[in-house]
């Protein structure tokens, strides 16, 4: 366990959010020239983003950027997704070019886009914007054994801690999760289920569209997973190594990287929020840093928010993945942290309060 | 009715969408590399920013500017609202100074701020950023009488008309309606239920804040309001002098104005939402051009949304107003244009299609 000690460090760096900067964010917001509470949901959002920064006003959480973490599933075999496996490689592709919504939808909010191959089957060369950190080229079948080994689950949780690193070093002041991998809803299913205890046919959707007999398939890949692997959830990374996706060890130790750092890290859809169980089961303090992006459309997504404690800030029925979700909730979550530090109060404005 | 003729030329040139555009638009979003409908309610709207531009892809609708259409409200007197009708002028400084929310999100969205004395009942001084277009210090109580005359009413309709066309010509493209006016959720709960016809108990909310009894006098309100006047809706221009608001009023023929220009405008709250009936009446595809920035806590609000055919972006408890959660959804609709602008296709990218 001697490849873990560095991620101990790391976890024990997460700490819960500060209280006195959540209670000093809470006052001043029932101070601010607005009825109070008529923020709603950013109100929240305001008070969680000043107890992960320890103090209030929080910094504003600009510029993000965003890491797409992609890798191919051995459980593709299975036959679970109409799509092929080629396409990871061929998002990639297309994301390094700039021709995907991700990056469309990142340029909108003035954030760049990494890419981290942490597992594509198929050699992904050299290009801007590239992390090449290629742990294997795609998981096992695990509906056959484990995904991966326990050393390639922690290689993949150090992989997303450094690229957390690397984008705070890099000016970046939000963190948002993004994710590529044909077949990558089946390993999230099974994740849930072994991190919640959820039912299989709660936790497993029709992915980005799949037909009745897909489905069949997808749902049986996933309980056969659990029966042939028995997941205990207090030991995550054997969890991971059962049944991940390196995007998803990747995608844990990017939230845990974010929040050793205090920086918010925004979640995509169903794959980051399976990777948030998996950072939370080693961390429980990591989910402080946490800001759900989006409900998607799979039903393991909502399971996974509950659990966590999470509430989207979009809901427009979403179902790429990529980051996008996370990503049109950056200036939802930008605004809040602006309105805790700009807004004027009642009695600094001259504005009378209510009666 | 000679006052009203140049408001028939705006009226005359707004036009259904364009229907060849949205096809195509249609058609690029199942060619663009995502699965088909993955980009769930951001796909209608990117059709429909087509529709209205009467090109594919459509124009991004950036910059957006604010303009805050502010008045003052008679009914006040009946004793609705918790908050001293001053309010009204002293958030209007607010605005001017740059210290309340509305400022903060437009700042976040790269969005200037108008603000517009359509009736405040307070002098307001020349400032950077307010227009003056007062058509009188407030409307009268409508329980006791109309609010305004119908030479008013045609008036605040041409003031929205103007600050259309001039925040375009300016550079403007998109529109943010915003608003503010204490007791102006009564004034809106009148005109749902003149035009839709809603149950004033369905339409009447507690506004920014109220208490049971402050509650109760404002039903009572809208319920003597409505007996007293019987509003005919097929007369939008009495609908709105029974009722209204200059700043509904205005607000209306801003999105009026919108709507001519081909430009879209995003819907804040119920106020707006009440404004966009009396638009829809006057001109009913006026709706094409609007985008309803968020769901209001209000009730009417949802009631009005339905009636309109419009689905919220942003839903996070807001009930401000001002024009903040319109703000919010701003980097919403732009996201959804550059998607659909920017994206490439299965084709053009190389990546495979769905087997």
């Amino acid at each position: 366990m001697d490849l873990f000690s560095d991620l101990s460090d790391v976890i024990a760096a997460i700490a819960p959010p500060d209280a006195a900067a959540m209670a000093a964010a809470r006052q001043r917001q029932d101070r601010m020239t607005k009825p109070r509470g008529s923020l709603g949901m950013l109100e929240d959002v305001s008070v969680r983003l000043a107890g992960l920064a320890g103090d209030c006003p929080p910094p504003l959480p600009v510029p993000a950027r965003v890491a797409v973490f992609a890798a191919d599933h051995g459980v593709h075999a299975q036959g679970v997704s109409p799509w092929p496996q080629e396409v990871t490689a061929q998002m990639v592709a297309n994301f390094l070019a700039g021709g995907a919504v991700v990056n469309a939808f990142a340029a909108q909010v003035g954030a760049e886009v990494t890419v981290v191959d942490v597992g594509v089957a198929a050699e992904i060369e050299p290009s801007a914007g590239l992390l090449r950190r290629k742990i294997a080229p795609g998981t096992a079948d695990f509906t056959q054994g484990p995904a991966m080994t326990r050393d390639q689950a922690i290689a993949s949780l150090r992989v997303g801690v450094e690229v957390a690193r690397e984008l705070a070093a890099a000016g970046a002041r939000c963190l948002v999760t993004g994710d590529m991998g044909i077949a990558n809803t089946t390993a999230s299913a099974a994740l849930i289920c072994a991190f919640t205890g959820a039912d299989p046919v709660a936790a497993t959707g029709r992915g980005t569209g799949i037909d009745a007999a897909t489905y069949a398939r997808k749902l049986d890949v996933v309980c056969r997973g659990l029966a042939r692997h028995r997941p205990d959830p207090a030991d995550p990374v054997g969890v991971i190594a059962a049944f991940g996706g390196f995007e998803h060890g990747a995608l844990a130790g990017y939230i845990l990287g974010g929040a050793a750092l205090r920086v918010p890290v925004i979640l995509d859809g169903v794959i980051a929020a399976a990777a948030a169980l998996a950072a939370a089961a080693l961390a429980p303090d990591a989910v402080g840093a946490c800001f759900a992006g989006h409900r998607g459309a799979e039903p393991g997504h909502a399971v996974t928010l509950d659990h966590l404690g999470l509430r989207p800030l979009v809901d427009l029925g979403l179902r790429l993945g990529e980051g996008t979700g996370a990503l049109l909730a950056v200036p939802l979550v930008a605004s809040a942290a602006r309105a805790l530090r700009d807004v004027a109060t009642f009695d600094s404005a001259g504005v009378a309060d209510k009666l």
